[in-house]
């Protein structure tokens, strides 16, 4: 029998922009740059590239003569795939023996050219979107150390920024922390992981608990949620990672802007005080002391002068600290954690 | 891209037995001929065998002369596996152009000599308990007709005979109405359906909507149910199945005697109340006319004198029709039904 294991990556990264002038689609590198800069050895770039992700230039040859682990495919192109002139680079370094990390919808290994390259070498090809072979049903039992799970009201609300953001800041506060991750970006960025909705259905909290294992009593395992209960299209995944997470304190992640589910226009965004009953009632199965610690809201897409007021609101309504992660930092809720669990 | 279909096999069956004589490990071959009889052309058993399912006894040759449809390996042996004198025979059949249909934990494929049989003939090798490729994300969108899902308090509890007993009730009844199986036996009884367990995590309220297309107004899909939402290891899958399916009915399953979760026995077992508030609660989110319809117990664990007091109670308790469905049929259900749905 195979050993139980999560996706792991191989640190140092050569981050892989090649010509991509835009940031927006470059998210996976500079996301990695932003949360984990100390697993970054630098970036390679193709001529006349003008974005910089203020890492040292590094060419194959060189990141092979540095111990690089991996070469990581940084940008997300449009189409989702990887542009044909870039595949002469990404076999020179299976070649050279750094591991190929790939979080589009692409398998790696279809390529027979890159797949004899790594085989050549003993390179892995890790496409993060792929689960980790062998997971384990849920047992349900319960597990030491702290676990907190930032969920949703909807998809894309900033589950994965506000997991990193309060990771950083619990930790930043002298508290022990570690961010777990479930979906492709969080992978590379953390550098080990699962992505939760490519395991097969049986092993949902299975994999949940093989993320998140038995740890020190006082450490916090700060996990990336995925979905939401109330999704058509992805609640079974959100069940699934709540149950084999056994929370002890989640954090509800809003788009104060948003009245419909993103993509699923005909269903409306469950309220924030609907979303923390539903995770209450459901998540005390696994963990009776489970508790809401906070809200993450993005205001971004709200008129400036109402942003403040907003969570405010928020926070008079459900008696809990109400952040935006992004302009106010996570403090109020660090704090929060602080003074529920001091003992 | 591919058509997104469920697994659908080819009838009439010819069921292997081989040498099995206990007839608790031929559970599929003897639920193939309880609810669907039609669909089975006859049983192949070895020199010696003792049991019978009451269907004429068929070589492979005669099997393929009489246009049968496919090779349905009729038991679960101990072990799981199939036994190796076996083979010569499933290859036979292959051969011939029967499709092989297996449930086990053995991929058919693994086998070379099969998988060229196989190749020649263009028979197919269908392993029930794998996913279809191409399966959509749910899209939550109301389909028209009926359904009824049969959900539970824990896993095996008889949500696949309760849905088996309830479809075949309401035909009797006169009213439109088809199983819709949700694992492995079920698929082999029904001959189509999607081993909802085993689909990547993110598609299973697409496979739900998939297995249960939109129908004539008047006309019910009986949905086989899978594992429970409170279930520790599987409450992913049935989350993901409730939104998928939209119920506008569900029946819950529950095993009288049990007091813990089977397998899991550090955890009790919900109750029926809390169970049928959960499935309203969520079962909303795509259909908000979703209500229970009534209770199927299993009270063959409780000494006689206590079965009928205890459907009563629960009766009493929840203001619904409680039946064993093994002793006391389904008509209270059905009949009820008929009344809360008579528009």
């Amino acid at each position: 029998m195979s050993k139980l294991t999560t996706v792991q990556l191989k640190p140092p990264y050569l981050i892989l922009i090649g010509e991509e002038d835009d940031a927006s689609y470059a998210k996976t590198g500079l996301g990695i740059i932003q949360w984990q800069p100390e697993r970054v050895a630098g970036q390679l770039r193709f001529p006349g590239c003008t974005l910089d992700l203020g890492v040292p230039d590094m060419t194959v040859r060189e990141a092979a003569q540095a111990h690089v682990g991996s070469l990581v495919i940084g940008v997300a192109p449009v189409g989702g795939t990887i542009p044909d002139r870039w595949w002469d680079v990404i076999e020179e370094a299976a070649l050279a023996g750094l591991d190929i990390v790939c979080g589009l919808h692409v398998k790696l290994s279809d390529n027979p050219v890159l797949a004899a390259a790594a085989e050549k070498s003993g390179a892995r090809l890790v496409d993060v979107r792929e689960s980790p072979p062998n997971l384990p049903v849920g047992n349900g039992i319960k597990r030491r150390g702290r676990r907190l799970l930032t969920v949703g009201t909807d998809c894309v609300v900033g589950k994965k920024y506000s997991a990193l953001a309060l990771d950083r800041a619990m930790r930043e506060a002298g508290m022990k922390s570690t961010f777990r991750a479930t979906g492709q970006t969080g992978i590379m960025i953390a550098g080990e992981g699962i992505p939760i909705d490519a395991v097969v259905a049986d092993f949902i909290s299975g994999a949940a608990e093989l993320l998140s294992p038995a740890n020190d009593d006082d450490h916090w395992d700060v996990i990336e949620g995925q979905g939401s209960l109330l999704h058509p299209g992805y609640s079974g995944v959100s069940l699934g990672l709540l149950h084999g997470s056994q929370p002890d304190a989640f954090v509800v992640c809003h788009d104060a802007a948003r009245k419909n589910v993103s993509g699923w226009e005909h269903y409306s965004v469950p309220s924030v005080k609907q979303c923390i009953e539903l995770h209450e009632v459901l998540g005390r199965r696994t963990n009776p002391e489970i508790r809401c610690v906070g809200i993450s809201v993005n205001t971004s897409m709200l008129p400036e002068q109402e942003r403040a007021p907003c969570l405010a609101d928020l926070s008079a309504d459900t008696g809990l600290p109400c952040i935006d992660p992004l302009t106010g930092g996570c403090a109020p809720i660090v704090n929060y954690i602080r003074a529920q669990f001091s003992e």
